[in-house]
């Protein structure tokens, strides 16, 4: 068994393809030397069709592509990803599956009235969520508070940079996956892609992120099918909503000891 | 002439449409009420055509649409908007021209090969930059230092809720207006649609905004012709090139007394 607090997948601020240095000025007129976030267009496939371009910082591009796919119920969780092709000169991403997605008929119907997928996708991943059914895992609350400390104090491209979201996959008080991303959801997308790919289930774990509990945020987790979702920032009505008809628990503004849970507390655990 | 510090738009945090109270529990078990902003789906409509549905606080559903659109160049500058219509029920808004949008004929083309307009938006957003000249207008750093602090201790939802972001067009050191938004750019496009709807220029204009500097935050601020960008947040790679390439001042990290300007800064005029 691995030590506590090990990473499975942990950032890597010092990557030369993640950031670089730009020279610029202070308030004082005095030259600075600034580190600054990577971002750059992927342009993600799913076999014969041309999906969406995201906006993210290059690391982990199959992880992100299936786990976008998957959060948006392009990929069915009984189809078979059977190889993944990246193209680093072209920013493209191709996701091959067995036989045809049942999503491509969908789009190709869809498109002819909207001039954009985001209604239909999103649409898509509502319905998604009737199916869902959260274990009533117990999460204890000194496991939230190790977990916020040891990723706050883990070195990232958030404390190097910043202009940068995180989400962490974690068990218990141990973090597994931090992903990190200039775009909003890739973060958690690239998460996703990773338990996807490595046949890992969500229903013991928590998932912690820097950004903004959303409905979509709230969605990606349900769909991921973990119960507890974590963040040092605040809350949409919306999201809470959503968490509260799915059974997901959703803590926010944690932030040393405080926090607020506003949908599921009946996980939580008081045990010091 | 209006004082000096007097909004055009100010935030209306107490607003009973924008946000609402949850109930929930803190960390020491004890019964929280929190204050959580809305979070609502629009759905965009250009004549016919359905373009895409935001997510959205749902203030100023007109400046938002004609914005959105003016910003992604499905609007073109020579176009008359003939009308707007919002349909609260529906959560659906509708904005008419005179005579038929060259973009329509394009998004017919080209949602046939790409499943999201995403792609082919952003392609239209980085062609209309050739176009754009930007002033040399001059930013005196006192000015910078007086709207910090005055949009920072606006009452806002921000201060209210948090979870939102703010964008303030400003003019030397006078907020004019100030939008907020829980959507990554609906805060932007609300400006350049009030600025489109008044037939507000920007040339002598600055925007301040409480998010990342990102691409899209560049582009869409050279689109709205204005020389300056503000914001407490930090920077992309690709955000500081596209502002060095058009001729952006991008004023980064400003807090307090501290800032960094990463592109430029000529500009600036150390007044104090």
């Amino acid at each position: 068994m691995q030590p506590r607090n090990t990473y499975l997948i942990a950032p890597d601020p010092e990557a030369p393809a993640l950031s670089r240095m730009v020279v610029g000025v202070d308030q004082t007129g005095a030259e600075v030397s600034q580190p600054v976030v990577e971002e750059r267009p992927l342009t993600i496939f799913l076999n014969g069709q041309e999906i969406v371009t995201a906006m993210t910082i290059g690391d982990y591009p199959e992880y992100l592509a299936v786990g976008f796919l998957a959060n948006q119920r392009m990929l069915g969780e009984d189809e078979t990803v059977t190889g993944v092709d990246f193209d680093a000169e072209s920013e493209a991403i191709v996701v091959r599956t067995d036989g045809l997605s049942n999503y491509e008929d969908k789009l190709a119907k869809k498109t002819r009235t909207s001039g954009c997928a985001v209604g239909t996708v999103f649409g898509d991943m509502m319905e998604g969520l009737d199916k869902v059914r959260l274990p009533k895992t117990e999460v204890q609350l000194s496991w939230l508070r190790t977990l916020s400390k040891t990723i706050n104090t883990t070195p990232s491209l958030y404390l190097h940079t910043g202009a940068i979201h995180g989400t962490v996959l974690c068990e218990q008080d141990r973090p597994l996956v931090y992903m990190e991303d200039v775009g909003r959801h890739n973060a958690v997308d690239k998460v996703a892609g990773w338990m996807r790919t490595e046949g890992v289930t969500g229903d013991d774990k928590i998932l912690y992120t820097t950004g903004r509990l959303t409905s979509e945020m709230v969605i990606k987790t349900a769909l991921m099918g973990i119960p507890v979702l974590v963040s040092r920032s605040g809350f949409t009505a919306w999201g809470v909503e959503i968490a509260q008809k799915v059974g997901l628990t959703v803590v926010g503004r944690m932030r040393g000891e405080r926090f607020v849970c506003l949908a599921g507390a009946d996980r939580l655990v008081w045990d010091d």
